[in-house]
């Protein structure tokens, strides 16, 4: 975002690529990785049992629609809230309900934030949660949640163990806060040595590219990876699950026209 | 594809619009229909069971992904082709063994073409198909299998019902072609209404957005589909399922950069 | 059920084996079939898109369970009733919510009845439903839906392909009754070969056992299936899947307390 | 097993029941719980990521139910091992490969056994596995890996964390035995209150009956819990789902020819 912000501010003073909208990155640091880090940090910090369990995922992105994936195949029925149509749309065709947070707060069990956006889930919306309610973000910043509404005088916070806070009311409900709000799958899970071979590898190589290239190719802008370095990256990848690529015949490539070496789909491809 | 060649070639007269690759349309027309056509199609000609059947499917884009994602839950054993290491990533992740196809062709139940491609199932192929083998295509075109090799004197053509062919091989082997390679969906399944109407409320909507454009605005090559407009014709099928879209306070927007109406994501966004 | 009953009444004079309680044929013609037939049923009668529909399921025995399996898989958002706490807990842990139907007729988009039980959906549920709502049996017999309660004046039926009714209310609104209440599986669907060659080898092979049995094995009583036959039935339909069994050696029989050959589990084990 | 035993010998004293065998318990105890314990105990001690990952399941009982369908879930390609072919038809349906275990062990990244028998991995199972395959056990006892087999002087064993060992071959393989071979469940994953208290409520309900059972009902035998407790256990834990039993109608209960107030289903039926 920064980086966008910089470039149409005629402020970037050198080509920049953006790394984290790769097709190979953005799929493994937000979908694939946190289908699996949203049970672990859950699951490590509360010892929730997910069967049954009703849940509401604020925002069906890549790191919302992993969530909801998982926590679905586990048994936990799904509520998404959603501010873009299209994303609104999908959450329908994978079965699951587009609801206003307001409409579910009372009764759902978890409450997960994954917008980027700021104050989600608001003071109002925790008021209304039921006791026992888990709270907690898997977004991209500390913003999703307003913890600062609940350091008022008359909650009283209760550490039950690292990472894991129970707020108190006056009547005594309690709603489990995890990590303060902060990004659930940084501070409660780990983050699979595979994924960050393939984070490294797609940055290393954006560098390269940009160290490379002939003088002109990149401005003082903002690149998206070029496809075929994506698609690089992810042959890399592909023998650790001993995965076997086909090839183009001269046929088919000329077909198609393509090269036999990729890039095989346009830059907008995701 | 048509359009992109003609608009390289400088032969392009008018604007136009790559409606088909539009984020609903492309998921609707693709992901979602093929999702359940597939099941469709192979029901009403075959009435194969799909629980433990093994199939392999060429090709995993947005087609393949709905075919596989089916099967998959109706207890079938996927493997995939694919030529594009970013696909092929993603068919490892979502629990797919990717192959080529001479290493599962003796022991698959059924092979689906998606691939866009031609001859992708080969004379070899078909040769050494197991007895009762049902090939189909979901792909573009009535080129993904190489029909026309079929058609010799030593091999007998029986046809059982509308659609479905028994090839029959000296040996008696039975190879089971359907719509004679050319699209299962669109010769043995049905299109529903709903996604007839995402697909023409696209097009009208294309359409007008050139007529209505204030002159400069498109010149004589191809766009996408304003994501606005996109987000749009998404948002007029969301009453349907009852959906109920969350707004973006004042203070959010600004927040994220992003009018209050949209679009809210940026152009190369899936 | 009958049989039981004749047993009761001291009325049985043959030996007789319940063989629709053997776990090859329940599991088969009940949850792996209906899991494919609810799907092809609805398709090739309504052509309804699966995705993002609201779908009320009636019971969650075997029949429910397949048909809420491969709903929940393609999209829909299923809600269950269940009079059996047991099969509702069951329905909580696997992801569905446990609702009276008059909780949901007013928003579901197909109500599908598989409880073996009378006036599971009376007239009162039907006034209820939206326009279009789809209504259909998969249960035991003809009495699920209670559709002798719409033939009645004020109602108007239009038969709009084979199979397929529409009752029209004096307000204009449609309900899609499906072969007039009766077996959607039997009625709009086909039975795979594979489902008919399991239950046929599990008649004639308890025939056998009756007819070969030394006197005095059986008495004028309904048995189960010898646990030992179910597994034979089984065994028998691994190879079309080119499944390899395991043997135990020796010394894991002996640990184990077991033959070899089988039978495996005990008697009650399902 | 024990108690099974000692009633066969004439040995047992008292009346006694099977507790472990009532469909709640039995489905919380092992298929619900091991669904999500699997994946807990592997993140906790191997943090290995699920997708892509080649997995064999030994056995497909409850608890191997559980487990493959949380892996395959989260993107795994399970293949299966059994010696039960009811069990091995139903692994095939829920599309699984069903395979000798020398036919993948050299393939598979991770060994699951959930058999309840002994040696079924060997040592020349361990001495064929590829570097880095995680071995556990989620079965019964610590019996079904032979992990006497690795104590030899040509093995060196390194301990990389808690319940974590590094196996190590002289040519530097390693293969990561997870809680030296005991339950990965209990040594490496929590138990969820939940499932505590299924168990807890059915061993409370059995010792109530029994005590208060009226002479001459129990004899010195072992008993399936009836019926309509297991069905009241399920009913005390329903309220927490917020899930709402259908109450049979008089009419209902009298076509059914059952109580109104259950039990709903045979003893036999699960």
């Amino acid at each position: 975002m920064g980086l966008y912000q910089l470039s149409k501010a005629g402020k970037l003073c050198v080509p920049a690529m953006n790394v984290n909208d790769s097709v190979t990155k953005q799929k493994f640091d937000n979908l694939y990785c946190c289908r699996e880090s949203i049970l672990d940090g859950l699951k490590r910090t509360t010892d929730v049992m997910f069967g049954g369990k009703q849940v509401v995922v604020c925002g069906y992105g890549e790191v919302g629609k992993g969530c909801c994936a998982a926590l679905k195949a586990l048994g936990a029925i799904v509520y998404i809230t959603e501010i873009d149509p299209i994303c609104a749309l999908q959450a329908c065709m994978d079965g699951f309900r587009v609801v206003k947070l307001n409409e579910v707060i009372r009764q759902v069990d978890v409450v997960i934030t994954c917008t980027g956006n700021k104050n989600v889930v608001t003071r109002e919306h925790l008021d209304r949660m039921k006791n026992s309610c888990i709270v907690c973000n898997m977004g991209h910043s500390n913003t999703e949640i307003d913890v600062t509404s609940l350091r008022t005088p008359e909650l009283t916070w209760e550490r039950v163990r690292s990472q894991v806070d129970h707020v108190i009311w006056p009547d005594g409900k309690r709603v489990v806060l995890l990590a303060e709000g902060r990004l659930l799958n940084l501070s409660c899970s780990t983050v699979p040595t595979f994924v960050l071979s393939i984070t490294a590898t797609t940055q290393a190589l954006a560098l390269i590219e940009l160290y490379n290239a002939p003088e002109g190719r990149y401005k003082q802008d903002v690149y998206l990876l070029p496809k075929k370095m994506d698609e690089y990256v992810a042959s890399l990848h592909l023998p650790s699950f001993d995965a076997h690529l086909t090839e183009l015949t001269d046929d088919q490539a000329k077909y198609l026209g393509l090269n036999k070496n990729g890039p095989f789909k346009p830059n907008y491809y995701r």
